[in-house]
């Protein structure tokens, strides 16, 4: 095997944000102390393929898996490089981080939830423009971040809506949640566009900062970006354009969350002019419990798996080894792991 | 491509220790401002072939290159799976890093000049337990590291001599800052035998008790360990045997350190039970400059030279290769960056 500077590579931006701990906001509702540790779950099992330092696999209470599985499990297949950034994680993670400075996002119905976002934005920025390689795919894990998404969306003026990893989008208290916000930050809706930093650090998450400022670096040099993940992609790429930057972005997702009826994910990136990749992974093919709960809606997105099943696909990878790769990932990690499962009420990735 | 977390794992711990800026003690010797961003720079080396936060690739007043550019020119070839673990950084980098809580060594002639040893001993056992993979290198990245490790081997009781990045191992300024460490920390030699946490903590670096407890935790869980390096590695598998632990651990080094007359590697080896590994990367067969500076004496070792050519030879790839990328790699970077390779002292790696 040769390794080239020059390949494919994936940045992962782990991170928290109080606003997890909201009731009813994620899937990853059950207990607020398990779910601040789901981003430091999802990067060591990107990494390693298993829990290092943390002790479970970030499951919903019904079985449904963090999409980390997918992902390592594309990651198995295909083999792209692997980066991840510490975008203010709350626990300790053994898996090797960038520290950009991010610390954890603060609620969204706080004035200032994000201190960390402009220094964060800056140190990410510069990272994303050194970086060697020749594409850059970006991730995130940060519970409860489509609630931050929808409130950046809304402080810039987009009118975007975000999905969710429930079955059931709770809409109204997301609204309810960024109306809160922009009351706290005494900011009317669309008042912070063109102001991308300004919008994450009073409505949005350390996570989002980080990958915007990454997106914007790496574009700088020419080095072409696709957003792997679903809603909460659509806000780093609204605040990548409020940079002023009108050139090429992609979006890569999963079929459940360009499917979802409460967003209307083609639209919004048409809206902001993203090359859109939508991937189905075919679990509605198996009777695999992990895959079944994707099926019935749950998580949808999250950890880049809408990036990495696009990823699969342009490497010719079929489907179903995807599919069984997965569900070999997936059957390893909780059958030795299934006393914790039962514990571990997050389901990773997506908010 | 498959990635499986049994393969081989190469652990880079890089750190520091001020006891570098003593005079005349290592080849990163001109100042010592630059010097604290070696360890950061080789971390980046290792990780992406080139310096991303850091500005220059660490080279020697007379050109000898960090071995980092060989331990990376080996990972092109043969493909290991690398995590760099902050044993001390002074300064960021950009290369992920995993943390076990280890600070900034401090000089050896402070009373206590790791008081984070014992904390980062026992993070990086756990986490050395916990590591997927079947076989564990171990590498460092440390300036003035063996002035500490000679610290160590003598708080230790053990009478093994270290080797040098310089062509004339400065022995006696070493011993005379050893002879006033022990002073300073009211030891007499021998008399931490058995107590590796103490040793480290009043005699050594922050990278040789974070290499320690990898190891430690390592062994303990039955994963092979190998220590890739030189006379600091002597250090670490003295520290290792004086937890009490008397099975099987590797050392794999350079023909360059092992024919060091100022060190007795083989014979120290020996006495602590190391299975040896020499790999001579067959340098004088070229007048490449980078080639050169190693053959007349310089670096030596470090950044896990000696175990990446030991890797390379056992995965069959002829040293003819490894020479050639190795040259590719130095003259990609250092024509390049020819301005600051002048501006750098440092030859990273070994101390």
């Amino acid at each position: 095997m040769q390794r080239s500077p020059e390949a494919t590579r994936f940045v992962l931006v782990a991170g928290t944000t109080e606003t997890a701990r909201r009731d009813g906001l994620s899937a990853a509702g059950a207990d607020p102390d398990l779910l601040s540790t789901t981003p430091a779950a999802d990067a060591e099992l990107l990494t390693y393929g298993r829990p290092v330092r943390t002790d479970t696999v970030p499951v919903s209470p019904s079985g449904c898996p963090t999409p980390a599985l997918v992902t390592r499990a594309v990651r198995e297949l295909v083999g792209f490089d692997l980066t991840v950034v510490d975008g203010g994680l709350a626990e300790p993670t053994g898996a090797p981080t960038v520290s950009v400075g991010a610390g954890v996002g603060r609620d969204i119905g706080e004035q200032d939830p994000v201190p960390t976002a402009y220094g964060a934005f800056e140190a990410a920025r510069q990272f994303g423009r050194r970086l060697p390689t020749n594409e850059l795919w970006l991730a995130e894990t940060v519970p409860g971040g489509t609630t931050t998404a929808l409130g950046v969306l809304r402080a810039l003026g987009e009118d975007a809506m975000v999905s969710s990893s429930l079955p059931e989008n709770p809409v109204e208290r997301k609204r309810a949640a960024v109306s809160e916000g922009l009351e706290a930050s005494s900011l009317a809706p669309g008042e912070a566009a063109g102001e991308p930093k300004r919008a994450v650090r009073r409505m949005g998450d350390p996570v989002l900062a980080t990958l915007s400022g990454l997106a914007t670096g790496a574009l700088e040099t020419d080095t072409p970006v696709t957003l792997a993940g679903g809603t909460q992609q659509l806000a780093v790429a609204a605040l990548v354009r409020h940079t002023g930057y009108e050139g090429r972005l992609g979006l890569a997702t999963t079929s459940y969350v360009a499917d979802d009826p409460t967003a209307d994910l083609r639209a919004s990136a048409a809206g902001l002019g993203l090359d859109l990749t939508v991937t189905d992974p075919g679990f509605d093919a198996s009777d695999h419990v992990g895959m079944a709960r994707f099926v019935a809606g749950e998580a949808k997105e999250g950890v880049g798996m809408g990036g990495a099943l696009a990823l699969s696909d342009r490497a010719g990878v079929p489907m179903a080894e995807v599919r069984e790769r997965f569900a070999g990932v997936y059957d390893d990690l909780l059958e030795s792991d299934a006393t914790d499962a039962e514990k571990s009420p997050a389901s990773g990735g997506s908010g």
